[in-house]
This record gives C-alpha cells, sequence and structure tokens, in this order.
C-alpha cells in the first residue's frame, strides 16, 4: 500500500496475459519472409507502437514444434521467442525465465517462415513477470525501475499473490502487468481483471 | 503458522503437480478396452493404492484431441478427466475449476481406447488446488477438512502465494499438496518443493 496526505492508496494494475510470441530482428524476417519484406499490422497492443502482425512463423523444438506462432512487431534488433513452460516442455526448448531482452544463453530453436528457416542458437525465453509502468504512475505508485514487487490478484477460485514482479518504468509504456498463459490460467484469470501491488 | 508448547511451527507440505489424467469406472473401462478388462499397474503414486496404469485414452475436445492420456487406477464410481486450463482452451473443451468428485454439470468430451469410445455428457474438470492431509497432520498443523488455506511457495524466480486451496483429511491419504502443470509451472517448480501453509 502506498500512503498519499494520509490516505492509503491502492496501487491497481490491469493484469495482462501475453500468449506466445515472437519478436523478429530486421535481418531474420528477411530470410523467413523475403529481401525487403515488412511486417504488417493486424492489432495493436496495450503498449504504444506494439502491434500483432499477420505475419506468422513456425516454432520447431527437439521433440515437437509450436504451428503459427504470432510476430509481434515492430521489429526488433534482435530475435526474442517469448512462450510458455508449458510450451517449453511440450516442444523440448528448455528456455529460462528472463526478464525480455536478456537472451544470452538462453534457449535456441528454429524458427520457419514462407520464404526460408533461421536457426537460433539462442533467443527463446519464458518472459518472468513484469508490470510496464509509466513514469507517472511509477512516481505516483511511489516504485522505481527495476524494483521487485508482489501482487494480489483475486479471482473466483484462484486467488493469489505472485512475488518475483519486476518493474519497468519507461516513458513510451503503458501501465500494465505482464504474465504469461501459464500464469494466467494458474490465477484463473478471466476478463479485465486488476492486481494490486502490495 | 501454529503455536505449539510456545513453539512456531511452520506448517510445510510437499508440492506435487498432477499431470492431465483419466480415472474411469469400470463401466466405461470395459467399453474402452474390453469385456471384463483390468488395469495394470506402471507405477504407484503418492496417495496410497493410487497407481498411473499403463492403459492410455485419448481425449477429444471440439477443436482437438490430446492423445495417450493416462489413466490412474484403481476404478471410480464415475470417470473423471482432470486437464489444466491450458489443455482445456487447446482441445476446446470448457473446463470448470471444481474439487474432485464435483462433476455435476462439468464439461463434456469423447474418451477412445483401442475398443471403443465413450461420450461423456460431464466429467472434465480442472482440480481445484488442494492438500491431502492424514488425520495426524491435519491435527498437528491444527487443520479441519474442508477448511481453505494459502500456501507459500518459494522458488528461484516464480515465488508465490497460492489461496483457495482446499484441505482434504482421510485416513488413506498421504500428506501433500497438489497442483496442476498450469501452476506447477507459473510457480516454476523444479524438483522437490515444499511449500508452507499459512
Amino acid at each position: 500500500m502506498n500512503f498519499q496526505g494520509g490516505i492509503i492508496m491502492e496501487r491497481k494494475v490491469l493484469v495482462e496475459v501475453s500468449a506466445r510470441h515472437v519478436h523478429v530482428s530486421k535481418e531474420h524476417l528477411e530470410i523467413l519472409f523475403g529481401k525487403g519484406y515488412e511486417l504488417t499490422v493486424k492489432k495493436y497492443l496495450s503498449q504504444p507502437g506494439q502491434f500483432a502482425a499477420n505475419e506468422r512463423v513456425d516454432l520447431i523444438g527437439l521433440k515437437r514444434e509450436l504451428k503459427n506462432i504470432s510476430i509481434l512487431g515492430p521489429v526488433r534488433k534482435s530475435t526474442q521467442v517469448e512462450i510458455s513452460l508449458t510450451d517449453a516442455r511440450t516442444i523440448g526448448v528448455s528456455a529460462p525465465i528472463r526478464e525480455s531482452g536478456d537472451t544470452i544463453g538462453s534457449a535456441p530453436c528454429k524458427l520457419v517462415g514462407p520464404n526460408g528457416e533461421v536457426e537460433l542458437t539462442e533467443g527463446v525465453i519464458v518472459a518472468k513477470r513484469h508490470i510496464h509502468l509509466t513514469p507517472e504512475d511509477a512516481e505516483k505508485y511511489n516504485l522505481k525501475d527495476k524494483e521487485v514487487v508482489s501482487v494480489k490478484i483475486d479471482t473466483e477460485s484462484r486467488s493469489s499473490i505472485l512475488g518475483d514482479v519486476v518493474i519497468r518504468v519507461r516513458e513510451d509504456f503503458a501501465s500494465a502487468m505482464h504474465i504469461d498463459t501459464d500464469e494466467g490460467n494458474a490465477v484463473g484469470l478471466n476478463g479485465e481483471v486488476f492486481g494490486i501491488i502490495l
């Protein structure tokens, strides 16, 4: 809880579930889809400028594959694949739980597009729970970038407190907590749910 | 926490993950595997008398199927299928979160065995988090059958407190907490982990 002017303010945050997805580099996009190819917007996401693309790829693990994985745009400096631990075990990829961007030594996989294939030597992670905050909300909630918090999420039959949640503050963020599908299912998330930052 | 003779005792419980499985009635077993068929033991489980059978069935949902689902023995009065919410969404079965045995109005599915098929009109659930306790441990921990508790589970990067956990006390239980694969993955469970009943 946070105290402002003697009033206890609940630090509420919208909880959103990130389904498995791929961020691609320009170089890999061109291998997968062809020289000079650019991603096309299917749907804008809650984070400003981010979008689900119409383009999809297959993700090949050691045991099995996941077909038609959504690519999120715009392109990034390096390719990063975010899957759940359920996915990781199903397809045979030993993806570590990491923050976005922290891919050194993470798991390998193969991506297959209509124009070609990319053998990633690393880049597959399971996203660590995190909260995107605008600088304004971070100040209001008395939270700092990289701080680790717990979030209480009340649902009908799987209420939980999730710890190890990393705060990330940036100008171009919209305030929202991101968890993966395993976590969303584990807390029985359904519809618009707000968590309370403890 | 529990106080005994002025000493604070931590109420520790082993956390086990239940993968998707099927309990079958004698009648359905005979339809699936043939008249007079009996389950054979592949591996005994932590709960006394319970075993993973060598026999497996396919589970058909509205969208997709799950192949080779483990049957747990011995046979029960009625057939019950326990899957994760991830499974439920993948195969297109709207399974509710329920306690074992509480299957009235739960989801339908089709089971396919080597000898025949069973159309279940209900019986598919997502298991509600629960803790099996022996009467001795229940007394030691000052807990009662049907009581609802929270359990703190500390892991490397996904520490959590799971609420809505139902206590179940029975003579023929071994003390252990059971969560499903979504929950196990959401807390990053790996190896032998003990939870603390709060």
